[in-house]
């Protein structure tokens, strides 16, 4: 039987437009193969919503966005909106997106691919196989806690002040996100915190500990933070899916996908504890580029694969366009960024045109 | 004329009576060949000091640290008292030593020894010349802010709570703790927060911006912490000083330690707004090798290396005792944690002997 998604395409600014394109035609090649109607729907947001509505992100777009099963999206910003006052730039309405969706939930994986090895800055055996899912929290922390502000202290010096602060049921949401995930992968989760010094990393532990208790096929491991940081440098094939709160995942996905040397490759997802689900490039709009045909749609195409998996429950589609984007790069297909010698140059529509090509093979 | 400086000696615990006698060996050496008269106290502290007094921190050996100009702490802890409550562990005498003489900021060198680059996962052309020096903020932020603990919301469930909190002077004295650091070393300072999002980086980038005008000969920049993570890890050298909060200090300082894949071979020192500075190795007692004259002394000897150039301002010393050990490195000589294929095995003693010949030619 036919399943149908209606997906809303969000292409935004830069370079977004051409990597989303090529994405779009490649879902409808794996829809009509594995019998599956994709209804796509534009809409507005970032730097063109701003230029066509004046707000980065108008109200009708969260409205599509609600009524859709998946959100894809591109990229957003550039040169031409920075210096618009904060709550008026592209990147306001990436974070009100989030909050409208409420989307808690932050998928990053950091996956060496053999193809690609060579651009990590670590030695090939460390990262050879590397492949962490980090599962950050997305909506709670220190980027969200009050009190939080600066304020006068008694002596009359100023005093900077944020609170990192974590509910238990802010804890539990994350950490069944995080449980599931690794079920779906290896099986191993380790939770970072740092519950030797702070209260609010001993709740959190505690409370990971007990959710682990349920999922007994899930091996559950616990690291501080900045061990954590350490290991991930000193011996990344250790990991497979960590969850951690908001700061310290933060800082340990940018570090994880630094492993790879190729930031321009990787995709991300952000869930909520109901459809629809947000699909994103880690990589930006690149904006000197835009419209030259030169962009890599590669982490979009893998952004499209995160959404078949994580926000579909389609993970047969997912792993024909993991397949499909190995191949090409197998087959010598690089766009300028991850270009190196002896290779074949393409642009970004012709790095699409590989795609199908093997998809349909 | 001869510069008279008193000493204080911890060895703790493990291997810690080893190296210490190794470093101090060394010193008196240099002592002589640079007219410096080091008068040696000893003193108890960690697991040794909990099996003789009850106390991990003596007051007595408090009373004996301040009276000195420095002191040179070896390690301590091992699974002998790790059942204690935590009141009464070495690692509280280590807190308690830190808070009793106000060391409020920590200097973490990752240096990258030529001898030992192949011990780093990243690629040796990444980290070849590697030379960072991390300030960290050692008594303040969410280390310590208030409110903290775990409190019951409205609702009936538990929220944890920790407060990152500075004060201008908080920030003014480790960030000119962190420029002198800088002018002594390249020049160049980065300074790491997470101004995009939180208040309290938003203070601490004003005032170090502030700070920086009365160091004009400085070069300062600032990043994120994320981004500072994944910088690490993709071209460390563009790293010379940096300076961050307690959180953050603790987990870049031991992700740029991890560069050099040599964790055994790390000084550090901790210093206060007077003497004395504390100036101990990054490793731990080790136990397991403890009394078997397994030990690698030369963290032990390149803290007192720093404590004599940034406690005692004997850069002249601290330059011989840096230079003895690369040279003994280069010689070829190894302990047991560093040794490699083609290179000399030797003890800690011998190592000590090692290191005296060469300062002696
Ligand atoms: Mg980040
Ligand atoms: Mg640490």
């Amino acid at each position: 039987m036919t399943r149908q998604y209606r997906i809303t395409l969000l292409p935004g600014d830069g370079i977004g437009p051409e990597i989303l394109a090529v994405t779009v035609d490649i879902l409808k090649l794996v829809g009509t193969q594995l019998d599956i109607d994709f209804q796509f729907q534009e809409a507005l947001i970032g730097g063109v919503a701003i230029d066509e509505t004046g707000k980065p992100l108008p109200d009708e777009t969260l409205e599509i966005c609600r009524s859709s099963d998946a959100v894809l999206l591109a990229a957003i910003g550039g040169y031409k909106w920075d210096n618009l006052p904060r709550e008026q730039r592209p990147e306001t309405g990436l974070l009100a997106i989030r909050a409208g969706l409420n989307l808690f939930a932050n998928l990053r994986p950091a996956t060496i691919l053999p193809q690609l090895i060579d651009a990590s800055s670590l030695k090939p055996e460390i990262v050879e196989g590397v492949d962490i899912m980090v599962v950050r929290e997305l909506t709670g922390g220190i980027y969200f806690g009050e009190p939080k502000g600066i304020f006068e202290t008694e002596t009359g010096e100023k005093r900077g002040v944020n609170t990192m602060a974590y509910t238990e049921s802010e804890i539990d949401r994350i950490a069944k996100v995080a449980f599931e995930a690794a079920q779906k992968r290896s099986g191993k989760l380790c939770s970072v915190d740092k519950a030797n010094v702070l209260d609010v990393s001993q709740l959190w532990r505690d409370r990971v500990t007990l959710m682990g208790k349920k999922y007994p096929d899930v091996e559950l491991s616990h690291l501080y933070v900045d061990n954590a940081a350490m290991q991930l440098v000193r011996e990344p094939k250790q990991f497979d899916t960590i969850v951690t709160g908001n700061l310290f995942g933060d800082i340990l996905s940018d570090a994880a996908a630094m492993l790879t040397g190729s930031i321009g490759m990787l995709p991300s997802a952000s869930l909520g504890l109901e459809k629809p689900g947000l699909f994103e490039p880690v990589h930006g709009s690149a904006p000197d580029i835009a419209g030259q045909d030169k962009a890599n749609p590669l982490a979009q195409v893998l952004s499209a694969a995160m959404m078949l998996r994580y926000g579909l429950n389609e993970p047969k589609a997912a792993t024909k366009l993991e397949k499909a984007v190995l191949e090409a790069l197998a087959q010598g297909y690089r766009t300028g960024d991850i270009m190196s010698q002896g290779m074949k140059a393409v642009g970004c529509k012709a790095m699409g045109e590989v795609l199908l090509r093997i998809l349909e093979s």
